[in-house]
């Protein structure tokens, strides 16, 4: 037997990623994979590099089948007008990877993605998929987190919930994979190869995803400073964040806070090793590390994950496996 | 006729980008190229990259010849025991690309590097080679700045001397020539392909270059936070910098003042848009642009640089342009 | 004065290799850059990496202007319609970089392409710009040779001239920038990055033209095989020829034919070492070598170029050059 | 309780590959991973890139284990040296990575590589480890096939058994860990990235051993023509083959003989489309195809690997299996 899964939006990166993973989860009965673009093409055609060859279907196959539980890996706005029908049709569980149900206020999601939010009563319902820090949900809605917030958050948490931060700088590099498969002058390889470039900031849309989560554990800076780059790595991504801090711990003492708030966690784990990209491309880890810049005043957080599994598929399996209660690393083994 | 030039240190990165140069610089009569590892070898079997195909001489050849110019780029440490020699020969123009001469005094030196500054002596009398803020130099020994430095500099200064920084903290992004040519685990293509990682951080050389240098033209906080990391790309260095503004200026006014600063400069130029390292790469160029995080008080710098040319070998030409009385783009300008 | 030149297409890759290099040609007073898709912008905004910042301007204006020179870097098909109209306006030369003039005659031109020739009165006139083999060009019409046969010609020619192949396999490495500017699936980083493929084969349409140029010299068999690869690297290519040869010379003896043939031209050598695609990006060179695997009977030959330089606009400048009168490397010596 | 497992040169790149592999093999008891180098530290302060965080042993505690299995990942000629001490303990099964023991004689050995075989009276004992052409192991010496004719060989075992070739040229494209964990100039980033570079023809290694293996399997002719190139990616192989073919088939009867020969192998597949290189990295999955180039009556092969895991520690865990009875995928199911 096994669960009845769906995805809506099966042939995006992180889409593919999830048929990679679920296709191979022992619970996982039935696997039915959503695509607007490819229904009816076989995904071993499109994607010759994924080990599943199925069938794409359209979303309304998604839509008239009985399903346990839904992943939704539409883009913002998109997927909160998709989640309300699921919840309404008794799915047991769905996880939904955009941004729609993230921020905790429907006024912030309209400032930062400037539109209505399309669903904001089950604002409050959502669990912020990030169990590390916000333990299990409950509901049977998880939003699972972005990319970027993922490796800021696992770093900053510990740190703001023992001490008061002055300021926070992130500083994050990341792979082509997160700008999405979609075509453009941007991901061309000539423009991305032997370059770099920062983007987005100061307004990138991660911000007030990042605020949001470490204000609910701590006492943070009004404002985050997120500055990301692109640089020519396929996965992954490496954050660099300085915080101002009155009291400078000694590295070892974050690691510290580290290991006991992390104690028990399978995908998280700190080292005095920076961490690098290449420790956590296609795995489910988050590597972390500190340093203290004692001369500026100034404590150092370094994250690393892939974006396309802990930042963003993987984690969405992992969140899937402790709703229903089964251990965080089933089907994920190899990625721990 | 022309210049008789000369070059300690030929082979390594920085060296044959030298030879490159040199070897087309309209005013270079004749060009000795000094390396300990291939002397005696012809530089194009070498390098078949590299237009140039002479040989490669010992040190001693240059110790004997009648040089109007000589460049080295020897590790530092190594520069200091060779620049007072080559001084006292009545040479007329030594540029010093190692970091020997760029640090204000012996003191700070030998805090950084470990080691007892060889000549300390020179050390006032050196001129610190970034013209388009420290001007011409008018005595015979030009210390060549950092890769690092020239980026950070040339982007704070303007600031600097028109707003007290709260904090100064430098993100840097470099290709692995900035590693040197000596092969080692660290720059193996399987370590360095398809990652990223924060390195030397948060003492590494460059950082009290950048300190020194900005205290000499405006008010910084005592230290700067400097966070290097490499990525995959070859060369360029693309540097993010954060600095606490309590009076936040307009972007549009930030690049007023480069405007103002660096008018009359061929090599420095700034933009709205942020500079990636794909549009310095291969020039003598430095891009800049600015933006003001309002929400969080922060003003952004942006600044991109090729390590190995307006990072090293082409600031050290366009430095000997300046100090023989040249136009600073002489047989540069193709790097314009 | 010096000459007015016009370019149409001026905003594809090789187009802007072209304005790098036209603006800084010594011989060129004026340069008029076309572009349909960015007409009225200024080039420094499009291309930031350009030293050149004047503005593209609409094909009418290109039209209008009195022109010397005029280059085409339209895709084929297009170019030989605009071709025409050019030479009756009496402009002095017209170097024409798409395929449209390759090929000696329509019938071959309409079986590889897929469309009747535009104009196949001209396809006599034309001269095929590969100037090592073919020499100079005394019309007014120049063929400006396609990437992959630039090198695989300049590699066989002196081959061919001496002995019978019989057979020759063509395999062919190419940089992205060979598969234009437009955004598509197979040129997303993502895809192409930490991969490489086999394409086109075995109906490339650069196979008639290695075909015609190699009969022009000498006996081949009927067909020649080539087989193009995508790699993950920007600009370059590198290409791998296996002849048949019954009486199969030594490698010093071809190395000997190359330097032959080429004496006194300046951006063709050879040399014992296999050439690199790092060995001439960024220049106008060609590098050949050769090999005997006398095990199997097989005569190896290497040869690498920069496609957008020595492959594209490169060879276009060095073309304009020669047929009006100018030494082969005029603007070009810091490519040689 | 489960299988006692040894690997010696477990620090190496195809090393480490086993020990993620067998450190999560449902089969495997007991693990001890040996390193000459690394003897002493734990594997993550090394590799921190491998989930497995044992501490890798000197060779001398592999000597005095039990062991049921054992893998010998060290160079030619060292394994050898070591593998006829192994076979004399009684181990179960012995699977060597190294070149030692493929070749069928020891004067081709020592033709090839230069130095007299160490164990020649092993080699008629040796099973040649691609299980898809040569069936499953009888005896308790695996020689896992090197990486590049595990392409060739599935590629044009199937074609030579049913026809005859006029002659055989094999152009592959190999990722740099193929180079080994070495450092060196060759190695270096700045050598490799943005290039590519043919070496070691007409003389490679691995000509003899596509030669032998394909006279096992049918006529031949008397030399392979094998021509490698190291392109910048991390991992994977393309190869591109070329066969003279007097009655050319289609590439749709070659496919179909691909089938039949392959049918119920879980690891070699073959399609139209032409595979590439990140249809197989990071998996054990072979990818054929072909194409007839009728002009020049050429038959086109194509084939793809992981040369880490189906060309080296994939194959080798597969062999393992099979040679024990498990299902080949065992342990290797997210890889198919």
């Amino acid at each position: 037997m096994g669960l009845s899964v769906g995805i809506y939006g099966g042939s995006g990166y992180a889409g593919v990623e999830l048929v990679r993973l679920l296709s191979g989860h022992p619970e996982v009965g039935s696997l039915l994979v959503g695509s607007r673009g490819y229904a009816g093409c076989r995904a071993g055609e499109v994607y010759p590099q994924l080990g599943w060859d199925g069938e794409f279907v359209g979303p309304e196959a998604l839509d008239a089948a009985e399903l346990d539980v839904a992943f939704v890996a539409y883009p913002h706005g998109e997927s909160a007008a998709v989640v309300p029908g699921l919840l309404e049709r008794g799915i047991r569980l769905v996880v939904d990877l955009s941004a729609d149900f993230r921020l905790p206020d429907a006024g912030m999601y309209g400032e930062w993605y400037g539109t209505e939010h399309p669903a904001p009563e089950l604002l409050a319902e959502a669990h912020y998929g990030l169990p590390e820090v916000f333990g299990v949900a409950e509901g049977r809605l998880v939003a699972n987190p972005g990319c970027y917030p993922t490796a800021a958050i696992l770093a900053l948490a510990p740190v703001v919930r023992r001490l008061r931060a002055g300021s926070v700088v992130v500083s994050a590099l990341s792979g082509v994979s997160g700008a999405g498969a979609k075509p453009s002058a941007k991901t061309h390889f000539v423009s991305v190869n032997e370059s770099a470039a920062a983007y987005g900031t100061p307004r990138h849309r991660h911000t007030p995803e990042i605020e949001s989560a470490l204000g609910a554990v701590g006492e943070i800076p009004a404002a985050v400073t997120f500055v990301p780059h692109l640089i020519p790595v396929t996965r992954g991504i490496l954050e660099t964040i300085v915080v101002d801090a009155p009291e400078l711990p000694d590295a070892a003492e974050v690691l510290g806070w580290y290991g006991e708030d992390y104690a028990g966690w399978k995908f998280v784990s700190a080292a005095e090793r920076y961490p690098e990209i290449s420790h956590v491309a296609n795995t489910n880890r988050v590597r972390l590390s500190a340093a203290a810049d004692r001369r500026a005043g100034k404590l150092l957080l370094f994250a690393a994950v892939d974006n396309l599994l802990k930042g963003a598929a993987g984690a969405a399996v992992q969140n899937m496996n402790l709703a229903l209660g089964y251990s965080e690393e089933l089907g994920l083994e190899h990625l721990v």
